[in-house]
């Protein structure tokens, strides 16, 4: 077999934080707060991105992704965001569940650009 | 030190298949299949559960957790899974992402029983 044309380029291996959470009931400052965690979280050294979903009965589910399980450590000591996950756990959420797995294999379907 | 008193039970290791998706418009028999596809899902050897929520807007995230990688290459492979994907890719997500991921660390609140 002759040597394959195809660069093939090993990407780094990155992170997933599975976030899937039921809501409590009424605001109380969540909703800004949300913003605000999604906006700092953006800004942390090893971010790559989110996706988000909460569904009308307050189930939701929140994946963030991640360069390195030191990013994902970094990011949880943040001291404004340990004030919203202490907020998360005594007001917000009813029920959370939280998994850091790694990714190793990614595929899809992208739309047409 | 003295030896720990508790347990540490080693967990096996499991993975999480997180599909992100943008749904097209109509419905063309996709919620049937879907209530289909999560039964027989179920049912596989190696499925563990799942978490499913989608917005009003269409884009939905589905968790579904495996005991191993072979269990994940057996549930792509079934035969009437692989009818649903095609009318998946075809006609029924306009965009979708899937990565597989290896759980590393679990942890969150749970509700009072």
């Amino acid at each position: 077999m002759s040597e394959t044309k195809f660069a093939n380029i090993a990407l780094p291996a990155y992170y997933a934080v599975i976030f899937s959470s039921q809501r409590s009931d009424g605001d109380n400052g969540y909703g800004s707060m949300a913003d605000k965690m999604i906006a700092l979280a953006s800004s942390q050294s090893g971010f790559l991105g989110y996706e988000s979903v909460r569904g009308t009965d307050g189930f939701g589910i929140t994946v963030s992704y991640w360069l390195s399980k030191k990013s994902i450590a970094d990011w949880k000591k943040n001291i404004i965001h340990q004030v919203a996950q202490e907020k998360g756990k005594q007001i917000w959420y009813e029920h959370y569940e939280i998994k850091i797995a790694k990714v190793e294999r990614a595929y899809g379907k992208l739309p047409p650009i």
